[in-house]
């Protein structure tokens, strides 16, 4: 068998694949932020799995510690039964993160995928308050079964259900199409309204930033009228923060610097540390009325997963790696600022916070380029929103300096050679 | 940290756990059919996970090639990139698999739960023929997001979606309520008839064996009245074999002895070989039209898992493994059925096929009893039907000789128990 | 303006239109059973407003009444206002309908169709059990709102909802293809089984006759079996008596003959009497727990409908019109059952049972045939069935002997010119 | 029987009646724009059935139109037959309205209510988009079918559904929460965005002035940018006419100022004139691509009310009606004006436009009272709005000046004895 062109995955997997479509390698080997693939071509990774791998590929002591429960023949596989693995981690996530934020939640794990938590926060949602409708947000990225679809925004997405999405209402998010107090006051006036036809909603389901929409990042002020909302009028407020949170905004939780409470977190991701499946859904104790088995799954019990995570939660013993993440947020923020101003062709504006940042490029198909050019210089990385027209940047946040610099500097390159290539095509 | 007692899961998770409660001990090690507790105290494992441990647990051969995987830094997670451990599980699945059978399938990774397969099965179907309406059958079970609990029949797991479950219509699973041919006929007289008020579907979705639904067995002769009602009407035919796939009822797929070829099949659970996060959804080629990311999601790309199915396949290049399940399930049926003899208060009689084969109870919660004896006696076992009607026999298909005894004695052991306890209390 | 011709209707008025293309006339006057068209041709109608004009056209008691009533200048308009008219016909319904037949309802004017009511009966009985299933009945007919379409079986007809029908579950109907018990059985199955997918419902809604649906008449037994299904289990039952009800069958409501009481009871039609748009739901007094105005509608106080509603509760101070309908019920059956011995040709079987009888042709379009040749004989008929394969009588149930008599030839005539020509084509 | 009282109503009726409530007297007689009781007190009506009596109660015209004809025996119910009465209306109609508007519609008649021809504009706009989502705004009031309903705003009414209400999505209507420009883009933001979650729909549904909703108006540039929106996406535009239309906002339709030509027009309440249940679907020839008979209906063909339509489109042959309504309306105008002058605790702000207006009270409660008084002083007037914070003057736009003097009368006395008592109250 030769692997080193991808016509295996052109006759064997369906056309639904995608990734491999606009990185066109195959790899084998990863080491934290780099790839390589089966030609030996080095490329540094500003993806992170589409923020599965926060702590970059294959951290050294997680695999040490993979390695060594499955040497022991630690149970892998254990669906909801009690394990060893489980315990440590339920424990050590209660006190390194939950407890030092004054975090009272009851840990559930839904199955080991985003979709699957953001489910089972819907489901929860409905039973404790007996409503059907939940609002969800414009540029909303849940999930692809049909319940978390039905509270996304994507259109080709939506369209892919087959079937009309139903018992949801989307709402604009932080400065969709006005300031934040506009955003707010439209919300409660189409919650509190009853002529509104916005029948009262469950809940509340939303990212602090959009990783797929766009990178848009809510302001405090926003999580926080939001959270008024909900709490005025007994409606529950659900965090999705499987992509945002694990750090990669600078903090464990993304909704940590606005300083609200969610009733219902979903996380997943990078909560595997390793970039092994795995999901949690935190819920407050009162809302915890599940009946045993209400909601289940084959996959709840991924004990290599647990032990990788546990391993991951060291680094939240001290603020090492908070600090280090928010000072290298700036360095990004500092180097999209240049670029704009430096590469006025793409018409950029910068976009999100922390290890999520970007430029929305108001020139069509120009994002998309830059991702492209960038794969070429070695550089992983991609597109986002709904016409993916912002170029992302996801380094792991473990990243060093050199790493990050290195990046960088393949962006820009890829910029220059986008916006000279453009040029040569217009003029 | 004293993990010996379950007090850390009863603070820290969710209500919602269920497994944890009926075999209520703290697991560690594993190995094949034998799980230890944190006490040391040995089980025999006639539960395999749900179906998700089809080769036991931590099988050696695969044991090796992950840590050899994990040793040499190849990529853990991939999303749909390429990779080289998923190119090479393609070609595995296509050459020892999907040729030997004369199937022609594309495969899709749809993310790593079962759920996951049909809920991509059931969006692709509506979009190959441009009908929303599905057919499920009693008794199916098919997962817990809001796409496949729609085509679940379990009241109690139904209730728990919180919304009203459309999109998809019952019909009698063979031998519901009438011999096969009735069953059919009654299947074609409601998509037949223009006033049924039955929308003509977009898809079937069944279980060849309804694992969770009481292990009722559909007939070839029902399979194929099945497949020839779809084939002259246009309509799809999806098999979920999640759980009756990959080797338990004696054949890779569960639907080989029937002859029949479905349209799209799932599978997850026991293809991850090792109880790692897998699925697959596949699909012929002509119905191949999802467009690139139409359906996506985070942990598509579970190398590890890519690994282990690899090396769970070298057990399907010859028929060794097949004649031995086929040969261990006879001594399971006759073992059930001197079971019935020996203990009528039973009221039992024997439902499913291969290696998962059970006794249904015709008095209430003896099933239940039966189950709960058994882990006494140190026997891992689980009920299945709307009713927890019937215990479930689910060793790994790998077991040998000794250990199917073992386990046998030990339910013996537990009928025995449980006849002469009901006995104390009813006399 | 010229109307002796269609062409007015086939510029100006929609395509929907289909009556005036089965009866290509232009009609003007009508008295009881006799219509006439602009050309002074008479025609014998066997037709009766598909069941709302039970009492013929322009009934002469009634006529006079409505002028009296118009010349008074009484109230024409009054939505749910309390009006003399109404007060006089509650009274009337009361002493003359319910009261003798021990029936104890609140009436409720959900809007002046049928269609209205059936969804005022959803409603409540949602309302009244907090669920959202109702269980409908295959070639069951209930209306075209969206409500009760969705408890409508003709597949054409929910095609044009142009949005998937949902909330409901189709059942058999009473020999839909099993035998009473058979059928009683199924549906007792899957509302008892909690692993079916059919959620326990709010109610079953049915026709004791299926007018629309071909004629299919329900037994007693199986009507009995309904009712004991819906007590036991706390479902509510709603009969549809739109087009069965107000002495078509023989007995002012339909289901006397059966011994039922249902909980709710649907009737349009030949309520008004004269043909004028009235519709009433009966709701037994513990389920009538409507807030005021939770459902309403503009024409509910059609006070000319009232005026003639009241004259025709006449007809039933007595067993006058009972027993008439009851004799010549039989003479239909008679005639009935001499056309198919004597025509061969037709394959036909007799269905329904009163003033709604009609014979099923198994031969594809005969039926329709049948009605089209009656029409050139001076007979109005139309034809029911999904497939239109029953050719259905529908004469005014005051029609006198001759008038019966007059209709009868004209579709023997009707029958025999079919089958000659039939013949001719096909030797 | 004694009818002077309204026990009979409270003992035979259903709890749902509402207006008998409001108006605690048995109406009997009725003549223009007053009506007795049956104690032969005297009323003013500010009501006209909710917009179903434009031209007064037994308007002497259509009376002597309608009293001929049923002396004639002229057909009465035609379901969708050809009739001569039919035919005039269809003609007139035509003639009288449509040409010389420039309108060109084929005429449907769906079943006789305001809920029958939006359900049908719905299917239409569905089956021509082939898309399931309708667009509509807040405070819209549709119907109270399912169909219908999915589409109003008013949360009791939506509620009273028992199912969720789905397929449809709420945008705001003008000068909900901003000035018409910045509702206008709140639309178009929605609509184009790719990530915003709200599916492309088939149709916009609205009124100009809505009449339930709380007399809001929408200005002409308000429906032009959304009629350009419409057009320039391929969705259909449906303007719910039946309460707004037949001259009650001072032209025949109520869009007519806005110079808008929706593709859907629905009609009922006085298109009957004479307050007899009817109503229209006018549909642009090109989209009239129903089947025959695939929506219907048992009272599609109201001949009486056909006749007195016809009768009552002579009001439109020339200016004169038009003329009067617009001089009139300035009027009330004035007189509303005054009213809020006068008596600043109303707290008053004007609402609506023609013979729609009012006056919304921002103290909770005060607009019921004040209705309360005026039926008290013999003028029958009711309140809108989610809260019923406004009361609402609908007189017959045939009053003359002395009956709208008295009117207006009547109604200052009730604001001045609501004042004083809400004083004596509150000091």
């Amino acid at each position: 068998m030769n692997f080193n062109d991808l016509s295996i995955f052109e006759n064997l997997e369906s056309e639904v694949r995608s990734y491999c479509r606009g990185f066109p390698a195959v790899f084998h080997k990863a080491k934290d932020h780099k790839l390589w693939d089966l030609d030996g071509n080095e490329y540094v990774d500003f993806f992170s799995g589409a923020g599965a791998l926060n702590y970059g590929h294959n951290n050294e002591k997680m695999k040490q510690a993979l390695i060594q429960y499955l040497t022991e023949d630690g149970i892998t596989h254990s669906l909801d039964m009690a394990s060893k693995a489980k315990a440590e981690f339920l424990q050590s996530f209660n006190d390194i993160i939950l407890k030092p934020r004054n975090l009272d939640y009851k840990t559930m794990f839904p199955g080991p995928t985003g979709t699957n938590t953001v489910e089972s926060a819907l489901k929860l949602a409905r039973k404790v308050t007996g409503r059907t409708n939940v609002i969800s947000f414009t540029n909303g990225f849940h999930g692809m079964t049909i319940g978390a679809l039905s509270v996304t925004g994507n259109a080709f997405k939506r369209q892919g259900a087959g079937i009309p999405l139903n018992h949801s209402v989307t709402m604009p998010y932080d400065a969709y199409n006005g300031d934040t107090k506009a955003q707010l006051d439209y919300v409660k006036q189409f919650i509190d309204d009853n002529g509104s036809g916005v029948d009262m909603p469950a809940a509340f389901i939303l990212e602090t930033v959009q990783g797929e929409g766009g990178l848009n990042a809510a302001s405090n002020e926003w999580l926080q009228g939001i959270e008024k909302i909900c709490r005025e009028r007994g409606i529950l407020l659900i965090i999705d923060d499987v992509q945002a949170g694990v750090g990669r905004t600078g903090t464990f939780f993304s909704f940590e610097p606005a300083g609200i409470n969610p009733d219902i977190v979903c996380l997943s991701k990078s909560i595997g540390g390793y970039g092994l499946p795995l999901a949690l859904t935190l819920i407050k104790p009162e809302y915890d009325i599940w009946a045993p088995g209400e909601h289940n799954g084959t996959f709840r019990g991924n004990n290599p997963a647990f032990v990788a995570a546990t391993a991951a939660l060291e680094y939240w013993k001290d603020d090492t790696l908070e600090k280090s993440v928010q000072e290298k947020s700036k360095k990004i923020t500092n180097f999209l600022q240049d670029m704009t101003k430096k590469y006025p062709e793409l018409r950029g504006s910068l976009k999100g916070r922390g290890f999520m940042q970007g430029i929305a490029c108001d020139v069509e198909g120009l994002a998309e380029d830059v991702a492209e050019k960038a794969f070429e210089k070695g550089l992983i990385m991609e597109t986002a929103g709904a016409e993916d027209e912002v170029f992302k940047l996801f380094p792991p946040i473990t990243i060093d300096d050199a790493g990050l610099e290195d990046g960088l500097n393949r962006l820009e390159a890829a910029i220059e050679a986008t916006v000279k290539q453009k040029d040569l095509v217009t003029s």
